[in-house]
């Protein structure tokens, strides 16, 4: 957005939603409990934008500037579900790595943990088995009297662990994470990472001697997610923040954001389904409401959705990167001549919306330049109708 | 669309509005405060249709059965905007008299009066400059010592007037809810009321002598809708409950439906401008809250319709007939080819959706064919896209 704001002398505008960073209605109450956390939902988020940018508009004596929303992941989701809610107020939206459809039973629920396992087994099929027999291995332990001791040792933590859990939860986060920022450049989403990790994960599994075990060999692996500068002399995998920033997340995740994930037998992570009823009632203990798992698609759609959309809406973006697990809960075909959706398959989590850069390969700058095309004929569009009237 | 249901294998659903009738979220305490009330908007009643229809078509295995919404007025808007925000759950709106542009700026505020005024003008220059004139005749009655008197008597009121307001109401209400219901045949809207009642009112008001007041033509001419069926010996002025059953709307009206009015020095009413501050300082003192003048052009839009709907939306209509004053903050003109207006010179507040009779004239016949071929074609599409896919 940066690298594209001049050429269309555009006012940037980052919109903070409401109970993250600095926008707590409650000030310090805000998370106090589920009356005030009540206000924290994508719906009313969405009112906000409609309100923040019609004010700043007369503000700023611009009323007929038309205005692009651009957003990815949840905010990609925001962006679109923005378009459809509120065609007045934003004439097209650019929504990367969007996974509006990962509700209710649109998107098999398998398919997230499926597509993180495709990304390894791409690189290498034995990187693939390698983490996919670790965790026999890491429970193998976890049964031995000292086994929490030689996972500390493995694993290199700062401190003792209190549950091998941990270690899994660790080793989890880093194949997720990094299936997601699979860039093909240098990347700092999370953490500092180097071009397609993924490929560069696997070339530590499989350049690793026969006889060691899988556990180190995903250990070595999960390191260079969590320590790719070299600078860790060991590693703190408990108790740590929430790094991603997301407290709020929790929240959502537990009334609107049902995303139901399970791993299936042919995915490198442990096989695990989704009970429902387990989840809701961790929501209720927690925060005192019950999911509801139909809300999302009952508000926003999804179900259909090309045919709902053929003959609605208009001038959106649905851009997915198919190395990204969340790809497989995106738009990923066109829906109708200004709904389209475009895909990559060496692209990752909102590649597109990261700056460019003189790495850049063929395919990135010129999904880029198509998403500058259409947002031109958009424009276009909509000058000409100014006009007329 | 009792008469149309059967063409269609239709079943009829009437989905009550929470805080009206029986839907009264906290039982008696519903209207007890801002709090409670808080919950009674036009969004969340749209929420509730798209929760109530979604679980309806579940509980009748119906999941594909296309679902058309209706409604006329208040409910005509809300039938218009929830194609808008819910296109993945109604494939269709049948919008009659909906004024939803009566917001903000987008309609003159004087419109409204002004409409009706030119069905009283249309029917008799000389009864609308009668009904012009009343005003202040009864004014100049209000100022003399047994003013109260003189008017409870003229107005054959069953117990003495505590104020002339009382007069002036009653007589706007007739002529407001007249022109409003100007049906070509027989009607019980909310009175029982003859065919085109506004050319009937006229007709008593020319034929007073020339001698009578003003003012005795005006009741004479309210007496019509206030007692058509020649019943009432006596009529009761003051303190009537709310005959309309909106208790509701007077909560709406302060919150989010703000629809300032204005009389126009060429009205037949005495001439009167909006003033927000005072409107609001009302809403305040009654209800503790503050109007949202531009929520509802935010929520919903409203400005610049054409341009925005033509290349997003479909399937729509918007019919008004032109004798109904809240036409004037309708949708008049066709937007695309799948947003349509239907209009009628002669017909008024929601005509169409009045059963069918065998006096009704050529062009309500014709008005309701054209309903239903183009609901037919919205089927057709749906069933054209059910299938391939």
């Amino acid at each position: 957005m940066v690298d594209i704001a001049p050429k269309f002398n555009a006012l940037l505008v980052f919109i903070e939603h409401r109970f993250y960073g600095d926008s707590m209605p409650f000030g310090n109450n805000s998370y106090k409990s589920a009356k005030t956390l009540g206000y924290l939902n994508s719906q009313q988020a969405l009112a906000d934008y409609a309100v923040l940018i019609r004010s700043l508009k007369q503000n700023l004596s611009s009323d007929s500037s038309p205005v692009v929303v651009f957003g990815g992941s949840y905010g990609g989701m925001l962006a679109a579900w923005f378009r459809l809610k509120y065609p007045h107020i934003a004439i097209g939206a650019v929504a990367s790595s969007a996974p509006i459809l990962q509700f209710d039973k649109i998107t098999p629920w398998s398919s997230f943990y499926d597509a993180v396992s495709q990304d390894f087994k791409d690189a290498s099929l034995n990187c693939y088995k390698v983490i996919k027999g670790s965790w026999a291995e890491l429970d193998a332990l976890s049964t031995h009297d000292d086994g929490l001791i030689e996972v500390s040792k493995l694993f290199r933590t700062c401190k003792a662990l209190h549950s091998v859990y941990s270690a899994r939860d660790w080793l989890w986060e880093a194949f997720v994470y990094t299936a997601m920022v699979n860039y093909p450049t240098e990347a700092n989403f999370m953490m500092p990472l180097p071009a397609y990790p993924v490929e560069e994960m696997c070339k530590i599994i499989d350049g690793l001697p026969k006889g060691a075990s899988k556990l180190s060999k995903a250990f070595a692996a999960a390191s260079l997610y969590y320590n790719y500068t070299q600078t860790e002399k060991c590693f703190n995998l408990e108790g740590g923040t929430d790094s991603h920033g997301l407290h709020g997340w929790d929240w959502q995740a537990c009334t609107e954001m049902v995303m139901p994930m399970t791993c299936s037998n042919e995915s490198m992570f442990p096989p695990s389904s989704f009970s429902y009823k387990e989840f809701s009632q961790d929501c209720k203990k927690q925060y005192g409401v019950k999911p509801r798992p139909h809300w999302i698609t009952t508000e926003f759609g999804g179900y259909r959705i090309e045919q709902v959309l053929k003959r609605f809406g208009s001038n959106m973006i649905f851009s997915n990167g198919m190395q990204d697990p969340w790809s497989r809960g995106g738009v990923l075909k066109n829906i109708s001549s200004s709904i389209v959706a475009l895909v990559t398959q060496k692209g990752a989590h909102h590649v597109d919306f990261r700056s460019e850069t003189k790495n850049d390969p063929d395919w990135l700058i010129m999904q880029r330049k198509q998403e500058v095309a259409i947002i031109e004929k958009w424009l276009e569009e909509y000058y000409k109708d100014l006009k007329q009237n």
